[in-house]
């Protein structure tokens, strides 16, 4: 593969400050940066997102919105606002997508969660589509059902986009939350039928994976099929970036400049 | 609720030596026990069969069988006989029923390791058979997908349930590994209807979990709808025992004979 298709995300590299990740992917011939808000942090967003594009990179999504499901009526109305906001910035930036760890509480039933997620998705909208911004609702594994997401099944997703049937709603498809479900193609084609295949992010899953979060592997170095999958999401006509998204603690331990390296390689060969 | 229906996993007090775990739960009112083949090392089975049965504790299951998927021809033989080993050990003990951690190999495609659990627990079927002995397949939570178990849906359990059709297959149903799904309610019903439905296994999901194997919650101090999914299972018809099972590095180390009263308390209570 060459690297025309190949983003990355600002947490892969996180002990990078965005300016090096910058400079880093461009100079490495990476195409596409996709852009955690931490990174942002004390940046003027308009200057950091010309930045990116005057490098050669384009910018592929923010991450990210969603957490809308609380017990605490209070807090849902803090994160529709937080979602308000994440949708000025990606349009500051000039990222054209939102991705959305949807949320959850394990103080209320999942279905309770569902729906609160549903209705702030709804709540955002019109500034979605003010901004000319689309929000990506992206699956997470089961394992994260509890505090991270109430969505963990592709079949949810596309449920749900169908439900808020908007142009501005999509789905984000990433091969470590998904690889294990064993409707994952004709769902992948489902969401490529209603036009709501929004992004596709990989990295690989450890065997044995040491921690829950942050023990992603490099693509290869785990046991996820990633170019089958990517093989099915390309059949439904999706032209997007690949997005390296990969949080591991040991990776972010190593010299960053390797490993941008061994990304590439990974890459190239084995995704 | 009574104690009437309550079975503890010997794994669940590990520190225990069977005969201390049949003591202690048959003083403590417990009516079931389900025996892991590692607390037999070194046992006569049948004297450890009659011990349980003489202290007043029904014999519930032997866990576990399974493990049939390998890229290694040699091995998939090993776990066949192994499972043939399972069955007459089970046999020996008295107990009714084996469950099932049906294996997943890293090395290979889900799909082949889904075919070669299939072939396997056919392989061991006319063993089952002759030794009066059930196999219930236990679908594990999709973090186990790598190399515990490639069924990880009540569906899937269900539809190889289905396709083995056999009085001597059946399911385990256990919150653990399923809480998450949005189908549980109707392939409890479905798993229900076939009479699939051989064991019940409960304990909670830690929030937040720091190990994927062993920081299981007790009931009631987690977020799994125990109570919700066990009127599930019993509308079924289901009338077995609500079998205990928590692997826990922190409840393994504190003192045992408390922790029994702790999950007596949280049974009664939060089950």
């Amino acid at each position: 593969m060459d690297l025309s298709k190949l983003s990355i995300h600002t947490i892969t590299t996180k002990p990078w400050p965005i300016e090096t990740a910058i400079d880093e992917f461009s100079k490495a011939g990476v195409k596409g940066i996709t852009v955690w808000r931490d990174a942002l942090n004390g940046r003027d967003i308009r200057q950091t997102g010309a930045l990116a594009r005057d490098s050669g990179l384009s910018i592929v999504s923010l991450c990210r919105g969603g957490f809308f499901p609380s017990t605490d009526v209070n807090k849902r109305k803090a994160a529709i606002d937080d979602n308000k906001r994440a949708i000025e910035e990606a349009a500051q930036l000039g990222a054209p997508l939102i991705v959305l760890v949807c949320g959850s509480d394990p103080g209320q039933p999942l279905e309770v969660s569902r729906q609160q997620i549903q209705d702030g998705i709804a709540a955002v909208l019109p500034d979605a589509k003010d901004a000319n911004v689309k929000l990506a609702i992206e699956p997470l594994h089961p394992m994260y059902a509890d505090t991270r997401s109430a969505i963990n099944t592709l079949a949810q997703a596309n449920d749900m986009a169908e439900a808020l049937n908007s142009p501005f709603v999509g789905v984000a498809v990433d091969v470590y939350h998904l690889w294990w479900d064993p409707n994952l193609e004709s769902e992948i084609k489902r969401c490529g039928r209603n036009n709501h295949l929004a992004a596709f992010h990989i990295c690989d899953w450890s065997v044995p994976t040491k921690d829950l979060l942050n023990d992603r592997g490099l693509m290869g170095d785990g046991c996820i099929p990633i170019k089958k999958i990517r093989g099915w999401v390309e059949e439904t006509g999706f032209n997007g970036f690949n997005e390296v998204e990969i949080f591991s603690n040991h990776w972010w331990a190593q010299d960053q400049s390797q490993f941008l390296q061994k990304i590439i390689k990974a890459y190239r060969e084995k995704s």
